[in-house]
Order: C-alpha cells, then structure tokens, then sequence
C-alpha cells in the first residue's frame, strides 16, 4: 500500500502505453496527489480525461519534473536519456521503459514479482524491461530460483503494439486494404505486415541477432542476477495487436518433472496456467488482451534432451509488457521510499 | 523427362491442394495422355477448367481408377485408406498427400530433392511428408548429409491453407468481420483466427505433442534414414494465408560453422537463400506464397551452445509443402518406372 498520495508523472501520455498506464492508475486506484501528462510537440494541444478531469499535455522543458514525486516514462530511448536525468536532478524518480538505462549497473531492471528486492538500490532511475523479457520471465523466473536454468530456446510471436500506438492503427489499415484489393502506404512497419510476418524489426547486430533477441539474453541474466544463463532467441513480429506469445525450450541445470514445473508456476502472482489438454485448447492472445495477467502452460517433456522442458507462455504486451510494470514499480517505490 | 504423356487422376481436385496441382501440372507442362478430376458428393456437378478443357469432376466408385497411371490423392486421410489400396488394385501408382502411409514401412516418403532414392522400392504407394517436414528438410537435408544433425528445436509459424481452402477463406472472411465490428460464426477452425494464433489444432497426443509436432520427428527420421535425429517442435498456426515459416535450433554432430552452412545451402535445387543483413530482410510468407522454392537464411552462430546453428525456412504451404512436391514425385515415377 502507498503511504500517500503521489504527485506523478506520465511521459509519453499519448502513446500506446502511456494509454495503458492511465488506465491501469485509474483501474488499481492508484493514490494521486496530482497527475502530469507530457507528450511531444506532436500532440499539442490534446487533453486527457483521466477520472472526470481533462489534463491538458504538456511539452517537456527544463524544471517541468519540479515536484513530481514519480515520473513514468515511455516516449522511446532519446527522450528517457535526455529527460531521465534531468528529472532526478528536479527531484523525481524515474520508472523508465525504455531500454535507455537498462544495461546500467546502477539501475534496477526490475520486475516486481520476480525480484522486487533490487528496487533497494537506485539512483533515481529504475528500468522496466523489454516486454518480450517479462512475458518470459513471469514464468523462467520461478522455474529458475527452483530447478537453476541453463538454457533457453526462446521463438516469440510478437504482437504490433510493441512498434507503438501507429503500428496498431497500421496492421489494421493495411489488413483492410488488402482485404479490399487496394493499396496501402505504410509509415511505421517496414514489411508488408497484412497475413505476413517478419523476423523482428529491431537493429541487426553483429553476431547475426537483433537487439530485441540480445535483450532477451542480457536482461535475462540481469534480473535472475546468473550470468551464466544463456538465452538464444528468435524474435518474430506476427500480425496480432497487442499480446506477445513465446515458445520456450528450458534445459535445467537440476532434475525437473513437468508436475513439478505446473506446482512452481500455480503459485507464482501474476501468472495464471490457462490450459485444457484434453481440447488442445491453450493460452492465445486474444486470451492475453487487455489482462493483466500471464498465461502459461503446454508444459511438456522435451524427449530430446535431459532436463528439459517446453512451456507456451502468452501476455499482453502493453500491460505486464510496460504498462502495469512501471505503474507496480511506482506502488513500490512509493511504499518503500515512503515519498 | 518423362517417357511418355501420363494418364492422371487428381482425387480431391476441388481442394486447395489439388487446385495447386492442376496450377502445378499447367506450368511445368506436365505431359498427359488424360486427365480425370475427383471430388466429394459436395462438389458434384463441379467442373474443372484446365489447358482449355473442361474436365467433368467424377466420385470416387469401385473400378474409377482403371487406366490410371497415376493417381494423385490429396483429400485426407480418411479417403486415403479406403481408396489408395484400391487404386493400386486398379493399376494405378498412388502419390498420396495425407498421412496415412507415411509410417508404413513399405511405403517410401519422399521429398524429391532430399532422398529421390526411396522411391526405388514401393508398393504401388508412395506418401508426401507433412508440409512442415519438406518445408524444414529442404534446408535440414542438406545440412545432416554434410555435417550430421544430432537435435532440432523447432518452431513453427504455420498458415491457414494447411488447413484447407476453407480455413483460407474463413480467415478472411473472419478477420473483415473483426474490422467491421462484426460477430463471425466459424466453421473449421476451431479458435479465433483474426489476429489472433494457438498452438496447432492437430490431435493432442499422450506425450502432449500435437501430430503436427510428432511428424517432424517421425518424418524427418524416416527421409533422412538416422533414427538417431531429435525434432522437438512447437507448431503454431498464424492468422497467415499459405506459406509456413519456421525458426529451427539445429545442433550438429560434427563442428560446422556459418560460412560452411550457407556454402552447403547454396548449392540446394528448390531452395533459395534470401537475406539482405544490413536491411535486416529475410523471407517471409509474402515472399513464399506462390512461389516453387523454398527460402532460408538467417543463419547464426547459436552462442548458447556448441555445433549449433539458428536458421530460419520460409515454403509455399499449398506448393513445396504439397501440390509441387506431389507432381514432382509423380514426374519422377514416370521417368524410373517407364509407365
């Protein structure tokens, strides 16, 4: 529970998350003294109803976090390396979804039910992670305290949503012109995305994997603090809105069994085994939209190698993806810190 | 070559895989003494226009194969096991599309550019793999002659035609719904299918693999004649109209590196290497669809662990997963057995 009321801020109000974010603050009862809505010079202009008030955006400029107790941001890389600092040095801590601060020693990466206890220590930034890592980790995390994980084979079906709000709009524009046997210019989404689909669109890096997939790797062995973890991912946009699916492929340095694996994930808040074997029915992202929750399940023997499992996990890229992460990341601090 | 024009018969001709053979069989010139089109009751009356002819569709009944050279099966397994013996009765050589035989000892399975040997000893039947198989074994072949496959993580992202035209059409028809706000009322497929994907809707196993999943093991181990290979596979059908892609783990028995690879999958008759790097492009289903080859690249080092490369495999679902693969074994029987 907050001990009190919040002055908070919301960066990137207009975006697909800043979206979300209002509305899970308005959903969980988040305690306001005061909300802050900025947005870039694109949106000038625009409002946003939030709990019976129009909240006017506004532009970021020096001394704007001055009295911000909490600022969430979610307006990309640039501006969380710009504007992030700046904000602690006006006093606010920062809950940044970018990936600007991730790989930073100082800063917490965190996901509140899988290790909570790094909030302990900041500087004033704490980073969200990518969503793709979350959505993992919501199940890997307590299979990995319990059995230790060595390896993860990890292909995602990654919804439109993590290339924002536009991308959304776009899959859906370009999906009823093609429909229709019209033509469609796109803006955002690099391939024709329509009944298509494309390795992730992130930078191609060096050794041949895309950021989106090292994330994976990197973030993973930040949060469960085990660098010996090895992540090996393939990250794949489908044409689904805003909830990521993921095939996990999970060797374990310890004896696992698959009952042993479904008494770990029953237990673990914020994840929910959604499954009916007998009707070959699984979690799906029309399940995953709009909740809250993870879904998991499909837990079998992997009959090619010792120790090792396969788990479908599936969640809404926009909540526990970003959204709902930052805003519990708020709860705590606000609890913790005692603003 | 074939030595001389072939009496064929296409049963399951209204399909979608047997109005890709008639496409097939019209492109490559196949050459035809006569040509007689099957169908269910349901498309009685149905007629089928091919290289100016109007072909009359036919129901399957006792003696319908007599002067069949070969016949062409592509409507299910059910049929399959009733009607291909008695085909073969008939004189006819069955090409079989469905799973019926595939297990059957005696029956060889054959991905014409893989393991054309096979197709030595048959018993009058011969079977198609499963479209997920040829579409992974027409890179994988290739890499288990040159440096031995040890295990496959697999993990597939398959479209609506393997379930049929009318899986096609109601993804479409579905997805237009959901655009106009509409309610939609499914008939084959069993899931929402609009932006949406589930793990593949083929029977549910004691082992909790899907059949889909179950081929690639079983299959790949029969073509490649080493019942030593792993395929562990994940199959997952998305909201994609006709080409399968797949991300693949491979582990190999001997070292092999990047270069090494892509040197052995240049050199593949029906398989393309397609990849831009600096753009980050590689294939995708709109690249596949409708197209003869296969595509393949994105080849990775696996930092996670020795011998192992990641590839990614994009094929036409309804041609090299089926229709194509079907002509060419039948042009292939016509040229060993001199019909």
């Amino acid at each position: 529970m907050l001990k009190k009321p919040l002055h908070l801020a919301i960066v990137g109000a207009t975006g697909a998350v800043g979206q979300e974010i209002l509305n899970v603050l308005e959903r969980r009862a988040f305690p306001l003294a005061s909300l802050r809505c900025f947005a870039s010079e694109r949106s000038k202009g625009q409002t946003i109803q939030f709990r019976e008030e129009t909240i006017p955006t506004e532009v970021l400029a020096p001394g704007c976090f001055s009295g911000v107790d909490i600022a969430l941001f979610s307006a990309g890389k640039t501006v969380s390396l710009k504007y992030a600092p700046e904000a602690v040095r006006e006093g606010a801590l920062v809950v940044d979804n970018s990936s600007a601060f991730r790989k930073d020693p100082s800063v917490p990466l965190v996901i509140p039910e899988i290790n909570p206890h790094a909030l302990k220590q900041h500087n004033g930034i704490v980073s969200c992670p990518n969503c793709s890592t979350i959505i993992m980790l919501m199940a890997l995390g307590p299979l990995h305290r319990a059995f230790k994980i060595q390896r993860v084979v990890a292909a995602t079906y990654q919804a439109a949503s993590g290339a924002g709000a536009v991308a959304m709009r776009e899959l859906e524009m370009e999906t009823r012109a093609v429909l229709e046997g019209k033509t469609f210019e796109r803006t955002v989404i690099p391939h024709p995305y329509a009944f298509n689909l494309f390795p992730h669109n992130s930078p191609m890096t060096d050794n041949g994997y895309v950021e989106e997939e090292l994330k994976m790797l990197d973030e993973t062995r930040k949060i469960l603090e085990d660098p010996s973890i090895w992540v090996n991912a393939t990250c794949v946009r489908v044409p689904v809105l805003r909830a990521h699916a993921e095939a996990l492929n999970v060797t374990f340095c310890n004896p696992v069994t698959v009952s042993q694996a479904y008494e770990v994930l029953s237990q673990v808040p914020g994840l929910t085994i959604l499954e009916n074997w007998k009707e070959n029915r699984f979690a799906m992202p029309v399940d995953a939209s709009g909740q809250d929750t993870v879904f998991c399940g499909r837990i079998r023997e992997d009959l090619s190698f010792p120790q090792t499992l396969d788990l479908w996990v599936v969640g809404d890229q926009l909540l526990k993806g970003a959204a709902l992460n930052a805003v519990q990341i708020a709860e705590l601090l606000g609890t913790n810190t005692g603003i």
